[in-house]
C-alpha cells in the first residue's frame, strides 16, 4: 500500500569539521520520501521554489515518488544553512530563509485523500492538522515533530495528538512535553495526550516504543563514520511507515520490524552528506544491516 | 566458581530530591559483591573501619560473601556523601573522608589466589596492580575504573588494561581515553590498549560489547522509578562477573547473557537506596525481568 508523506522540502547547506556542502536535498519529507520508497510507493506533499534544482526532481523521480502533490511556485526554495560540531550532537542553524514554505499549505491531489499510510513529517502542527482534515479515513496516521512547535505551536500540537495513531519524537522533546526523566511515566503520560503509540528517538541509542501490547527497545545500527546526521530522524520514521505499509499483518505485529527497518535507513543517511549515501542504498544492503542488527543484540 | 572482588567498602551519604539516607552501605567492592552473590560464591578484599556498622558485616554474610579478606582496621571507614538533582544524571560530591581506605593495601588470603574469576572494581589502579601481582593464573580477570584515575593515574591504568581480560568503562570515560565520540572507532582504539573485551556502559541507554566474536548492543531494563542510582554500575559489573563465573560454557558464549544479568541487577540497585533494594531480591525476580527484556528486544 501507499504512504503519503507531507513535510518540509528545502535546501541544506551543512557545514561539518570536515566538509561543507551547499544546497543539497533536504527537508523532512525528501529524507522521509527516500527512506520510504525503498519499502512502498511514496505519495509526497510539499513545495518548493522555481530554484529548485531540477536534478532533485529527478532524484525523486528514480525514488517513484510520487510527485503530483508537490508545489513549484514562483519564488525562492526553503533554505536551511547548519553547522556540526565535532560532536555532532551538537549543531547551529546558521540561515533559515522559508521561500515559498512561508505561505505553504498542503493541498492533496484527490487521489491522495484515501492513502491507507500517513506520515506528518516535521511540519508546523496546523498543516499537519490541514493534511489530515482533507484524508478520508486512513488505515495509520503518524506525526513527528521538532522543539520549536512545541515553544510556538502547542496548542495546535496538542490537538494533534488526539487525531493520530502514533507520535514520534525526541528524548529532550518528550523530556519537555512532561516534565519527565523517565521514559516509563513520560509514555504515560503521552499516551494519555491521544496516541496509542508512543516512540521516542534515542539518537545513537536507539529508540524506544510503547503500544498496546508493550514496549519495544530498538537498537540503532552503529555507524562507523557518521558524516552527516542531519534528516536521520526523517529517515527512520520514513522507513518505518514505509516497511509498515506493504508488510502483511497488523499494525502491532509489524511495528517491531519497522522500527529496525527505519533504524538501518537512517544509519545510512548518517554516513553521507544530505540523502546523497541514502539515494545509493539497494534493499539488499537494508536487508543485510537488519541481519546484523539481529546478531548485535541476541542473547 | 568463585568470583574474587576487589573494590572500595564505604559508608555512602546519599541526597536525592526526595530523601537523604546517611550511611548507607556503599563502595564498589559492596556493590559488586552483593549482585554477584546471585549466581557465585564471593571473596571480597576491602578495608574498613572500627566505626563499621556491624548490621553491615551481617548483610555481606547474609549473602555469603567470604570476608577473610576484608581488613577491619582502627580508625574511620571511608566516607562518601553526595547529592543528586532531579535529573539523576546530574550528582555533586559533597565530602570524601578516606578513612582507613587511605592507606590501603589489598591483601589476598592464600585461598583467595587461585580464584579463577577476578573482578577489579573501581579503585585506584595501583591497587588493581598490586592484586595481579599475588593472583595465581586467573581464568578471567575485569577491571572497571573512573574518571578520577584517567586524570590522576593514567600511566597505571594504562600498564593495567595489558594485563586484563576485560575494561568496563562509561561512555564519557571511554570518550576521554579515546578523542573519539564515535563508539566503533572508540572501541578500536581500545583493544589496542590491551584489552580482548571492551564493555561501554551507556547508563540507562543500556551497554555495548565489543569481542572477538563481534559486538552486542546490551538493553538496560526500563526502571520505572530510579530511587539512587549509586552503584548501578558496581552492580551491573558484578552482576555480570558472578553469572560468567557459573555458566557453563565459553566466555564468549556466556558473555551477552551475563551482562544482561548484569543489567537487571543494577536496575534493582537503582529502585532503592544503596543496596537496600538489590539485597531482597530473589533470584526468580532476577529471571523474570531477563524474560522481560527478552520480550522488549525481540523483533
Amino acid at each position: 500500500m501507499s504512504v503519503l508523506i507531507v513535510g518540509s522540502t528545502a535546501l541544506d547547506s551543512i557545514k561539518t569539521p570536515a566538509a561543507a556542502n551547499p544546497r543539497l536535498l533536504g527537508g523532512s519529507a525528501s529524507h522521509a520520501a527516500v527512506a520510504a520508497s525503498f519499502f512502498a510507493p511514496v505519495r509526497m506533499v510539499g513545495v518548493v521554489g522555481d530554484d529548485f534544482p531540477k536534478r532533485y526532481l529527478a532524484l525523486y523521480r528514480k525514488h517513484r515518488v510520487d510527485l503530483t502533490g508537490l508545489q513549484i511556485q514562483t519564488g525562492k526554495t526553503f533554505h536551511w544553512a547548519g553547522e556540526y560540531e565535532v560532536n555532532m550532537n551538537n549543531r547551529r542553524t546558521l540561515l533559515t530563509e522559508l521561500g515559498v514554505f512561508e505561505q505553504f499549505t498542503p493541498h492533496l491531489p484527490e487521489l491522495y485523500k484515501r492513502t491507507p499510510y500517513v506520515l506528518l513529517a516535521n511540519i508546523a502542527p496546523a498543516l499537519q492538522h490541514h493534511v489530515l482534515d482533507q484524508m478520508s479515513r486512513p488505515k495509520f496516521v503518524v506525526a513527528d515533530t521538532m522543539d520549536l512547535w512545541l515553544n510556538i505551536a502547542l496548542d495546535d500540537l496538542l490537538r494533534l495528538l488526539r487525531r493520530i495513531d502514533g507520535f514520534v519524537l525526541n528524548e529532550s522533546e518528550a523530556h519537555q512535553l512532561t516534565q519527565d526523566d523517565n521514559l516509563a511515566s513520560a509514555f504515560k503520560k503521552l499516551h494519555r495526550l491521544g496516541p496509542k503509540y508512543v516512540i521516542i528517538k534515542k539518537g545513537s541509542h536507539g529508540s524506544v516504543l510503547s503500544g498496546p501490547n508493550g514496549n519495544f527497545i530498538c537498537p540503532a545500527f552503529p555507524v562507523r563514520k557518521v558524516v552527516d546526521p542531519t534528516g536521520a530522524g526523517d529517515s527512520f520514521v520514513g522507513g518505518l511507515m514505509g516497511y509498515l505499509s506493504t508488510a502483511r499483518g497488523t499494525v502491532e505485529s509489524n511495528l517491531r520490524r519497522a522500527m529496525v527497518y527505519g533504524s538501518v535507513v537512517a544509519s545510512f543517511c548518517c554516513e553521507g552528506f544530505g540523502v546523497n549515501r541514502t539515494t545509493r542504498v539497494q534493499r539488499r544492503d537494508i536487508e543485510k544491516r537488519v541481519q546484523e542488527l539481529q546478531k548485535l543484540t541476541r542473547f
